[in-house]
């Protein structure tokens, strides 16, 4: 596969490493932006060297930003008392396109998991407590994932909070909107229903 | 959409251009190389802008290069007196990934096209018949795309190098290796049919 200079195939190989690519759609993005190198590829180039330098965690909640805290995080109309926990940026990032949540957040930067060794030190919980404490807050509302290391790491913050006596709420979990019952697990359809409510 | 600071948008937006990749899988990208910011995005932003500056076109053959001439036109073993005709360097790649040419190449940088106004003159056409003459070739092979177009370019070709008295081929054209019949089209088998060879 040595068709292209070396420096090119390098370009492929780091590209293919990408989510969503593999090594025959990088070397396709990779012509593409041979095409177009002024256009497309240097500042592209540019735009991704800038953030490598000045992308850094917030140092309050772990949110992706290019100062010390992240925009959430400075802005004081979002002092609301209410603590979402999220596992990554992208869950962040989805809940702001949502739109519906207008506290702060704390990112942990992963879950627990005794596989992988990670545990709570690795993730941001012990600074969790503290924020807790420090910001006054009222409600952390734990929006992890609904998988079972997702589900532990909720299990273990709600413990660690217990002495706080602060209020620990998380997601609800149902029929998804333009969800059909067919098509649903049975864990999901049993849980949708012990959550009923009135109509 | 503006969940991330200006910079990383913009970053994201750029990605979204590649072939390939959509909005959410280059946020999907992004957010993995802001995870591993030395080890995947540094690396790749510099490759990146190290091929946007060194990366051109062979002064000879239009292939992509770090050079003035690529390796293949550097090489004098392939100077066998056949020239193979290309549309694309994605082209040339395939051709050298199938390793069953050991000739030169040619490469138009696309096809003639009346809809997008494309002439003999965008295209590397008047070099070409300059290269037959300068270059002592003997065999010119056609590898152009079967689209309208490409057989458009290639009977064009043909055509201006007639005087020259170079022998003038194209690909075989016929049933792919491991196609069944049942599933191909009619004008392919019609191809196939007419080009029959002894057993």
């Amino acid at each position: 596969m040595a068709e292209a200079p070396g420096d090119i195939e390098r370009l492929i190989e780091l590209m293919a490493r990408l989510p969503g690519l593999g090594p025959r759609s990088a070397r396709r993005a990779v012509l593409l932006m041979l095409k177009k190198r002024g256009a497309v590829m240097a500042p592209l180039a540019q735009a991704m060297a800038e953030v490598a330098t000045s992308a850094r965690d917030c140092v309050r909640c772990g949110n992706i930003t290019n100062a010390d805290l992240c925009g959430i995080c400075r802005d004081e109309r979002r002092a609301t008392g209410e603590l979402c926990v999220v596992e990554d940026v992208a869950d962040l990032w989805a809940l702001e396109r949502a739109g519906a949540f207008r506290g702060r957040y704390h990112v942990l930067g992963g879950v627990l998991s005794a596989l992988d060794s990670v545990g709570p030190e690795e993730l941001r919980i012990p600074r969790l407590a503290e924020r807790v404490r420090e910001e006054g807050i009222s409600e952390v509302i734990l929006a992890l994932n609904a998988t079972v290391d997702g589900q532990t790491t909720a299990h273990y913050i709600a413990d660690v909070l217990e002495p706080s006596g602060v209020q620990v709420t998380s997601l609800a979990q149902g029929v998804p909107i333009g969800g059909e019952l067919d098509y649903l697990d049975d864990g999901t359809i049993g849980a949708a229903l012990r959550a009923r409510r009135r109509f």
